[in-house]
């Protein structure tokens, strides 16, 4: 638990992945548990808040969400790109990654999902909507986020705040093979 | 045309919008040409090349991409945060957008759709993938990635170089509101 989080509007909510910074995504069904990274994951709808995800139907992720109906976007802060590569590049099939990797998550408040909150910026807790068609031919899984929270020292009444005291909260954007920008520095466009 | 663009091999285009850049969307039918801002894609496949791009219903872009069936992907760099946002919040319907906001376009070299190179870090020509369910419940366009290209100050050999050197091509990611975050440092994780 992390006493900087606070509950993000749904309204809002499509704001925390607006920017495309590569998220976790978490699981859970029955006694299994899994987190993996996704570079691939965009909102869809304002509101309400629909996101979609690509989650590749060989890992275990993509099974723990078909069984459960359910499943965690985490966005990890610029200090967690060692643990984002990490999550990326090995299977929860192959033993508990959030023991392996010390990874402490709390249970979100609508589905119970695990959630990271150390280090990361935000989190949703989104349930899918069965679109058979598009998880087959593209891997891609539609979902309503149903509740959201996010690190006040970066993202606060809805908006995101990106200071150079606040870096290891910065996200990452996977740019391939392990290296991420960093989404660093604030530019503010005219008014057109 | 811009010398410092050089093909990039179709097996490496989803790298292009990996790390979940804003994007232009460029579009032709007939006699009507129009350039959109798009906060929302993503790949959905590596080969072959495949993506998807949110474009709204209601807009002048979308009602093009159905007259047509193609539809271009331009990747500004930060020096056009400006264009951006403007692009991003005036209709083609009221008039051309390249002719209002001075942008130079060149054909791209498989569909012909309207391409721009000054000021942009890279494009891809997409041919859409009907999809009628996606489109209407989520505005979600498929499509197959044909054609890219990239300035090779900042993307060669199928790989991002973000440098100080070529900050203008940095990539912007939108927050909202026209605050964009530019993809500036570069964080190298450690191999697992």
């Amino acid at each position: 638990m992390n006493e900087h989080f606070r509950p993000v509007a749904l309204e809002h909510a499509s704001r925390l992945i607006n920017h495309g910074p590569t998220v976790l995504v978490t699981s859970a069904a029955g006694a299994q548990r899994n987190v993996m990274a996704a570079a691939w994951s965009m909102p869809v709808e304002f509101t309400p808040p629909r996101i979609a995800v690509v989650v590749d139907k060989s890992t275990f992720t993509r099974q723990l969400i078909m069984a459960s109906g359910v499943f965690g976007l985490c966005i990890p802060g610029a200090g967690l790109a060692d643990l984002t590569y990490a999550v990326g590049s090995t299977s929860g099939r192959d033993g508990d990654k959030f023991s392996r990797y010390g990874i402490e998550v709390r249970p979100g408040p609508v589905l119970g999902l695990p959630v990271i909150e150390a280090g990361c910026a935000a989190w949703l807790e989104c349930r899918l909507i069965r679109e058979p068609h598009t998880e087959e031919a593209y891997d891609t899984c539609f979902a309503e986020v149903v509740a959201a929270a996010a690190d006040d020292r970066i993202f606060a009444n809805g908006h995101w705040s990106v200071r150079d005291d606040n870096e290891a909260l910065h996200t990452l954007h996977h740019l391939g093979g392990g290296h991420f920008a960093r989404a660093g520095s604030v530019i503010r466009a005219k008014s057109p």
